[in-house]
């Protein structure tokens, strides 16, 4: 039993009756090697034949799975019915889809957003062939709800979210700890890897780039990969770091100002930036409330870097923290075009985001800020400890 | 530099030219979330944005990737052309594609193959909307390329496999020289965890059913997860283990009996059904060559067991092993409807697959034999030390 799923299948049930769609269906195969999103909160392990999870807006429950995937599904005890097969599973589809004979038929393909993006288009193919009319007629995108389940999140999954933001803190401490003037990118970073290690938490996203370690301006900013710049005196040192713990992220960067001999502060423009890179993003989270367009929150934290006299950032400012790191669903972010539909989104309430933004500081180095917040009837609140002030080396 | 990313990249090439296909189009977004199998093989790390890996017939490499994730690529020195873009992925791509004009453009996508089944469906209709006609009615699946450049394993691969496999041996043997007599399954279970967790090596699968340990008839067959069954005399005891180094996997399965006081040697009944396996096996292994129709080998292999008196086995006799433990591409299985056109497929050269068979025998328990072999151009060769008589505790 995972009260987890049993929680988020209800709110699905509840989102399909929002949006007045009949039946949900996803279907997967070989999800270790293409996982469905959808089915991390929908089952919470993978599956090995072709599978269809079927929720209906009446609250049906139906797993239709291979005959050795359905022992786990069945101990999962959140499903109504647990039905395996050995040979093929067009039969068991067949009669569930015609005995329900939904009107909508929704499944996990959406152009914007990856995170409802799970349908693969040979299953989509093979979904087509294995339906035919008049069902093929009534699929549509169950962008709307799958997108929605993952952004509300129940209070059990912020509650793990806040664990690993803690975590994370509590790694980013001990790492600040150490002498780090004269170590390299890779040392840093491979210090950060044992301490998760011994601690048995696992990195957010790839362990080569996790942390993200930036010393200087010379270091590859982005999703750059350690490398063996030394850090210095004078420079801004910069950390990326996401934790994944009991299947929930955090996401989180800190900077550093790596003091020169005689400075008992930031020179003035690093701290000029860095006021203006905290007073930007905290014009953003004021902005970030249920409701409002996505667009409009990124928007209130880029005017604010740029008027005070900074280039705006070059990515979006805000996304969505849960499974994943970028956890797919709506964007606080700009009308580029990359971005699809997503800043056209509504912030929806009991979003958790991790909101960030930065500025190149020449001759320095990068400082970038985030932090994770949750989108509450009252505003957002920071769930992370906020980093308020440069620390120094 | 990864010579490896090099290697199987001048591979697709060839491939491309073999099958006449003008350019081969890997689009990708956010693939920590929703991965493509093929850019394990074409790249090795993930990328964020929408991205476009493009391999021309001319031998032309092109990765179009968001800002962030350029200086990554560029470091692998892998693609003639790494171009990074802030706000939308059109205006290069179409670019590109217009430049080329290739008569055919493959994409991943495979109703039969999960491993070259990649491309979303999502990404399908905004590919489709990006590239617009005469391009549209141009993509075909690039199933019959991406699936053979997976399954022709270049020499570095086998020699990654390779080692691979011999770890699986030592831990085998380590396994087998400890006193199982009255462990748990449990019990066993967790050793070859601690095990593999000193020596730094990770399993192929879920580490929760990684080694499967079966003691005794009892015990939940399949993809079952350690119970606390406990070792006795008169038991078989079955493993099956793959661990997954420097990227790539081995796939073993090992049998033990426990002799009973008095004994020197497994009773008859358990004897015989070693013997008919062993012969099965090599039944399957000696039917493995290069451009045979899949369902051939499993045939062998099947009637061997069933002529011998025993129930045949409810999988396929054999899978890819390679970058996952099941690599996806062709099947050496039954017609089997949940298979699709995977047993139909003809046996690559190069190929590595993991064999394997079992026989239940009752009131002791199962038999299971898997060995990892290469297909070269003499035939079916072990790249594993095969069991060939039972390990007597």
């Amino acid at each position: 039993m995972n009260t987890i799923t049993q929680e988020k299948l209800a709110q699905a049930v509840a989102l399909l009756n929002e949006h007045n769609i009949d039946a949900w269906v996803t279907f997967v195969r070989e999800t270790s090697q293409t996982p469905d999103p959808a089915l991390d909160i929908l089952l919470g392990f993978g599956l090995t034949w072709e599978s269809a999870l079927i929720l209906t807006r009446s609250g049906e429950k139906l797993a239709l799975v291979g005959r050795y995937d359905a022992d786990n599904v069945k101990k999962l005890a959140a499903y109504d019915r647990v039905q395996g097969y050995d040979q093929s599973i067009r039969e068991l589809l067949t009669a569930e889809i015609k005995r329900l004979n939904p009107r909508t038929i929704a499944l996990n393909y959406s152009p914007s957003d990856s995170g409802s993006d799970g349908l693969t288009h040979g299953m989509w193919l093979k979904l087509r062939d294995l339906l035919g009319e008049p069902f093929v007629s009534r699929f549509v995108s169950a962008e709307d709800i799958a997108r929605r389940l993952r952004e509300r999140k129940s209070p059990a999954e912020v509650a793990r979210i806040r664990t690993a933001i803690k975590k994370t803190e509590t790694l980013y401490d001990a790492l600040f700890d150490l002498p780090l003037t004269g170590m390299t990118e890779i040392q840093v970073h491979s210090l950060a890897s044992d301490y998760a290690a011994k601690q048995d938490v696992a990195f957010g996203w790839e362990r080569i780039s996790c942390p993200i370690v930036n010393a200087g301006e010379l270091s590859s900013i982005g999703h750059g990969i350690p490398d063996t710049i030394k850090i210095e005196p004078g420079m801004v040192v910069h950390f990326d770091m996401g934790l994944r713990i009991d299947g929930y992220c955090s996401d989180l960067q800190r900077d550093a100002y790596v003091l020169r001999p005689g400075e008992t502060k930031a020179p003035p423009e690093v701290q000029r930036a860095w006021d203006a890179c905290r007073a930007a993003l905290e014009a953003g989270r004021a902005a970030l409330r249920a409701g409002v367009p996505c667009w409009m929150v990124d928007k209130a934290a880029r005017d604010a870097l740029v008027d005070a006299g900074y280039d705006e950032f070059k990515h979006a400012f805000g996304h969505h923290v849960g499974l994943k790191v970028h956890d797919g669903g709506s964007l606080l972010g700009p009308h580029w075009e990359k971005y699809g539909g997503l800043p056209d989104m509504l912030v929806e309430p009991e979003s958790v985001y991790a909101i960030e933004l930065g500025v190149m500081v020449p001759g320095h180095g990068y400082l970038g800020l985030e932090e994770d917040v949750l989108v509450t009837g009252t505003g957002a609140v920071y769930l992370s400890e906020p980093q308020t002030e440069l620390i120094l080396i």
